[in-house]
């Protein structure tokens, strides 16, 4: 078995806690979570970014999806992580070799699996109504039969902290049956979230006075709203894995927060969790990883959330400004965030000029044209725009005030239509669009599946006369949010629309109260996009970044 | 001066905690977070309603609005709270009685103020910029005006757990002044909010310690995700008064969340903090203060968000529809929250011949219907669909199932249009629908922002003719969600539609390749459920439960 720890706490090394991201399986149990195919490996990649030991991908016993998910993901290249499958013990009465979620545990081929098992013994009598003595067995002969298979085996001893409270015993023989049959780690869960800190401490104590030589963990829920606080206090009391989910998504009221945990321990409390110069990301992947699963952040999210470190109150906004550490506990670069002052015009100056250096790199903060994309930006965004998922559209308005944007084309008209029937020769929706490009005209024509997927045909088939190379252009994502509820199908949306010509990607933002017309500006973005990116490259030197980051 | 403890914990009476909220304080200084004079009388009235003891209501001295405000207050008859303003102690070199700030937190006329003062030298020093001894003279002379002036004068001691560790002598010094001037209670505050439990209840224990005679208070912010953790510390160690919003609204990460942090005290430390009975009540309360600043809550909060009791992987709504201890730490009907089962392909059987009572009471598990659409929702979840936010359209399909639908009306035909540009007497988007009701054919046409607007107005135009009832329908939240998004603008959508008659409040869903196509298909089920429960209802007895929990 490898070592999981190269220079663990208990050595004497740094103190190292290994995390374990649990979006894609705990997670996906949270209400409105739900995963395509596509969005797993995005997730998958961006938890790899941002360097989690471990990704628990699914559960391939119980969801069939689950497990052509990791059929699939033995393709994958990971640079920091390693994926584990997450499955329960064998059934009563049974025997693990027999157990199809135990063979679909082992199809799915990963290093490690985490099995969870019982551990409080209200819950073996009341809820899997077997004998205390069966569900023991259970747990060391699935143990047990992974070791043997040679995985490294997490133990997840569901209902930890609520089983010690109510029968100490109970619970320590539970895990110290994972224990003896080899498991490599124990994971303590508070499943029902409604531990208090002490309780957890006092817990946490009790395990490790236990005969066992296993590194212990923790899986907290937030149903007090502790879920942080507990990990903290576990962590303090001496477990070295910690699990949780980025966001913080899982069951009722989700799992502990790993981007609003992670900067205290590793800033705070001097515990290493993620590859040096990680930490700097976790904002930006955190919002990644939320905008996947179509779910906002909460502004008010701890460290990440965009209004982590604003300041409205006007003594604060004074204050941060002759001295941060007057109203902020930790300095925004340090996770990657950034400070804004609400109503007033120095928020962002840094992080704009820093992206407009792209396109031209004798740019400074002090360039004039930095201030005024500083206010277009307040503006626009007040309006509904968000730029933060989508480079490609911010360096369009760069452009446009550097004076280094020409128009490429432009739309003359577009009509597009949706009808229900519709004769067979013809789709449910379809559009034309008029084009005029340098003096000339074009139309075209296109049906697609809905309007949007119409209009797109009918905007490139009319552009490809002239740039051919758009020929190569493909939509990857496009993401729909409506942006005032409040108003209903009147409301405003935002689309984003992720687009690839192979080895470059990039994202462009629409807003209107039209969804047809929200779309039309985020594809006109993208193909201006591509055909500005392409004159400047071919005419060198100019080599900028790409529009943003791609996908190795 | 009242004693506002009749029965404090220290006389051996139950143990009580005062709650104080500052939603309309602190709370309004949250980023988005505003409320119109209108606004603050519903939130004064809800918290009143809630029986918070303390009302902290706005700055009197450095906003003329929330001077105007507690003027017009003055009339309000409040049964269980009482207001109080708040403002800085008095300026450097200067005297009580010539402060500005201080003649407006008179004139506010409450029975009890809060004055803030800084306890961190830091702070005197950098941000301040006064001497040590003139700071602890400012907060002496404004504490002891107050006093004289008959007020109940509650200290807020900024920063006090960082000044606590810088140097704590003078930490202590200045919650010492306020003491010596006679202020009713000391509120210790994690102004930056990034302390950690154990540096909360190390300095509580200082601060109680020292020689005054004084009940202390906390006031905690959550930029570690630790306010309510905190806050529990505090009041464990020995604060009476807990300051804190309802919801969490504040300055960057929010301030403690009221509704978070009450129901554990009062249901597992054995805490009272609210009158009688009032408990039951923080759900909707929490919410309607939520909808009154127009931020709905986060679906995940702690004991009130709507998915607190949200049961989607099946063994969690199997356990807990045999035992509710299984997997809920506390009862929902407790925090007046309800229980609900996902419809999802992980939720199980048991959840849904749970939600098949609500249409036909003696349904079993064993019903053969409860197999048939536990087959259906898969087969219709991998093509995209989800039930667990619709469960109105869930209901149609188990009416289908029990044979207790009727069809009320048919689309025959429809035609949505957006084009570009227009000409001036017609919107971009315009829609027409032919409908068949019971043998006759309607047409209407009507215009909108985006297509289905449009669409929404036509369909709604041509059946009120025959149901009049659908003029109360308003649509009230309408959510778009691409499944797919590997496939870009040929991905299938899926939509969510929140309607209302009033009283009751339900939600549909629809997929399609075509966005247009999925909105219909949202839109007839939120008018079909409308009609069916009308009819229903009217035809009595089989009163099944509401569609959804409606709003008050």
């Amino acid at each position: 078995m490898i070592n999981l720890y190269p220079d663990g706490g208990e050595t004497g090394g740094p103190k190292r806690i290994e995390i374990l991201d649990t979006t894609l399986r705990d997670g996906a149990q949270g209400e409105g979570i739900n995963f395509s195919p596509h969005d797993k490996i995005a997730v998958v990649y961006a938890l790899d970014e941002l360097g989690v030991a471990w990704i628990e991908a699914g559960s391939p016993g119980s969801n069939p999806k689950d497990a052509d998910f990791f059929l699939a993901a033995k393709g994958l290249s990971l640079e920091n992580s390693k994926l584990c499958a997450f499955g329960p013990t064998r059934k009563p009465d049974s025997s693990p070799e027999k157990d199809p979620q135990i063979r679909s545990l082992l199809e799915a081929g990963t290093e490690a699996v985490t099995i969870f098992g019982k551990s409080w013994n209200f819950h073996v009598r009341e809820v899997l109504r077997v004998s205390p003595e069966e569900n023991l067995a259970m747990i060391f002969e699935t143990v047990a039969y992974f070791k043997s298979r040679g995985k490294s085996v997490f133990f997840d001893a569901e209902h930890f902290f609520d089983g010690w409270k109510e029968s100490p015993d109970y619970a320590i023989a539970a895990v110290n049956a994972a224990s003896q049959a080899g498991a490599d780690r124990i994971v303590l869960c508070d499943t029902n979230g409604g531990s208090f800190p002490g309780d957890i401490s006092a817990a946490v104590a009790a395990a490790l006075a236990a005969p066992w030589n296993v590194r212990l963990g923790i899986h907290a829920h937030n149903d007090a709203g502790l879920a942080i606080a507990n990990t903290l206090a576990a962590v303090q009391s001496g477990c070295l894995h910690v699990q949780g989910t980025v966001v913080g998504f899982g069951e009722r009221c989700g799992n502990t927060s790993l981007a609003s945990l992670i900067p205290s321990l590793e800033l705070k409390l001097g515990y290493t969790c993620l590859p040096e110069g990680k930490l700097r990301r976790i904002s930006e992947i955190t919002r990644r990883i939320a905008e996947t699963a179509n779910v906002p952040i909460p502004a008010t999210m701890p460290y990440v959330g965009s209004s982590a470190f604003s300041h409205k109150g006007g003594m604060h906004s004074d204050g941060v400004l002759k001295t941060p550490k007057s109203f902020e506990h930790v300095n925004p670069v340090s996770v990657g965030n950034d400070r804004r002052l609400l109503m007033s015009e120095v928020g962002g100056r840094s992080a704009i000029a820093d992206r407009m250096r792209s396109i031209d790199p004798s740019i400074t903060r002090e360039h004039p044209a930095v201030n005024i994309l500083a206010e277009k930006l307040k503006s626009l965004e007040a309006a509904g725009w968000a730029f933060e998922g989508a480079v490609a559209s911010f360096d369009l308005l760069v452009r446009r005030e550097l004076g280094r944007y020409k128009s490429l084309f432009r739309i003359l008209a577009y009509r597009v239509m949706s009808e229900h029937p519709t004769g067979e020769s013809i789709a449910c929706s379809h559009a034309w669009v008029k084009v005029w490009v340098d003096g000339q005209d074009e139309i075209a024509a296109a049906e697609g599946n809905g309007p949007v997927h119409a209009l797109d045909g009918a905007l490139r088939r009319a552009l490809v006369r002239f740039y051919p190379e758009l020929e190569h252009v493909r939509l990857t994502d496009y993401k729909v949010r409506v942006i005032d509820g409040g108003a209903a199908t009147a409301a405003k949306v935002r689309v984003l629309i992720e687009s690839t010509d192979g080895p470059r990607v990039w994202t462009t933002v629409g807003v209107s109260e039209d969804i047809i017309d929200a779309s039309r500006s985020a594809l006109v973005d993208s193909i201006e996009c591509k055909l500005i990116g392409d004159i400047e490259r071919n005419s060198g030197p100019k080599n900028g970044r790409r529009p943003e980051a791609s996908r190795p």
